[in-house]
């Protein structure tokens, strides 16, 4: 996979991008990541990106001519299918199935603004508007390496058996179990008995139900798309009761 | 404001602490941000942070002790009123209502795990479970970056007039109105007219029936807790007829 970030802050993602799954998934050959700024585009002595609204107002608004030189660039270089990818608070929200739609493209190029906003004629360039979440960041930067991690994350060969992602939460359509680890006791807090039991079947009925517990308990709009087993069915009712 | 984050991956954060605003409120005294790597306080000569999950399974489980002493440590420092973030899928979603209230809070510590889960006791020591969304992230690194920035863009003194965070996304309870800079007409598309009027109230008017209009074609969740004036009302009418 190719992935173009256009942005005026490239040294923001030095550390993400040289550490973690990032720089295994580079090293392995699974991904290409350019950081481009798109600075270089402006087409002025003053290399300015941005300028005052029409209309009057406070802020600078992002000109439109320097992302569509830097896309038309890199389009050049003879991709087809690419995804071009606004970030902004009012696109559409990042979810898991969106990573992994995202993870069955070759090409997607990511348009970071900051501080400012854009002009509108950049939208009528880009096939995809996206938002992480309902809240306000200084720049798209943030986003850009959010949906990058959770996407390469999912190429093929990039995690190791160890750190499969099989049971992700979202990917099974619960939340996680609990997880325990030595020791057995800690500050007077003890693992479950039933892990250390050794009874693999208990042990999984166990994780199951604890699995379905949390999610009713924290993220009940889960359980609405989630196809109940016989069995969960009959453990929900128990859940329930529990609570009364 | 103080904040801590505790990571296994300090070098994640370079890139983002020194460029844009989060160098700007440092440099401004608005923030001190220190990442700690929990590593050095894993008490064996291995310095290992995880070990095997006890029931059996795929993927290693953050062990307590080295988190439990490195905020054993921080809070040593005299500080009292700590907000103790745990970044998981499985937390409250991240909102700007969030990091409104985040931003009233004196010191932040936020523990990123990374791959593994962690174990079920460090649970009993953090104050707030916070998930930015619903995607899988390799650690939590980059919700801790995310908390950090739309946090701190909050406070004080960190944006000048010219970011002014009145206008955002969220803030006003609407999306934000178009933007349009120069030039005047850009591959055929055109500045709306009504921005090139001069005529203040005309501009206000149109921008706001905009941002109601985007709103309710992108957003109209947004639109149940929002006072419509008697005028957006009358707009949101014209609005919906328009559509049909």
């Amino acid at each position: 996979m190719e992935i173009d970030i256009l942005t005026l802050f490239p040294n923001m993602f030095t550390g993400v991008l040289n550490e973690s799954i990032l720089k295994k998934a580079r090293e392995k050959g699974a991904v290409n990541v350019n950081v481009i700024d798109f600075r270089r585009y402006a087409n002025n002595k003053h290399q300015s990106v941005d300028d005052y609204p029409y209309g009057g107002g406070a802020g600078m608004v992002l000109k439109p001519e320097p992302i569509y030189s830097a896309i038309d660039d890199l389009l050049d270089g003879g991709h087809h299918q690419s995804r071009i990818i606004l970030l902004t608070p009012q696109g559409e929200r990042f979810t898991q199935k969106t990573a992994e739609r995202l993870a069955k493209e070759d090409h997607l190029i990511f348009i970071c603004g900051h501080y400012e906003g854009f002009d509108e004629r950049i939208r009528t360039l880009v096939t995809d508007e996206i938002s992480i979440g309902d809240f306000v960041l200084t720049g798209g930067e943030l986003g850009a390496m959010v949906i990058t991690d959770s996407v390469i994350r999912l190429l093929p060969g990039v995690l190791g058996n160890d750190d499969s992602s099989v049971y992700d939460s979202f990917s099974s359509g619960l939340l996680e179990h609990p997880h325990y680890t030595r020791p057995r006791e800690f500050r007077g807090m003890k693992v479950p008995e039933v892990l250390l039991s050794g009874d693999h079947k208990k042990i999984a009925e166990w994780r199951n139900k604890e699995a379905l517990k949390r999610t009713y308990q924290r993220r009940p709009d889960l359980l609405e798309n989630y196809p109940l087993t016989k069995q969960e069915k009959y453990w929900l009712e128990e859940i329930k009761k529990e609570k009364k």
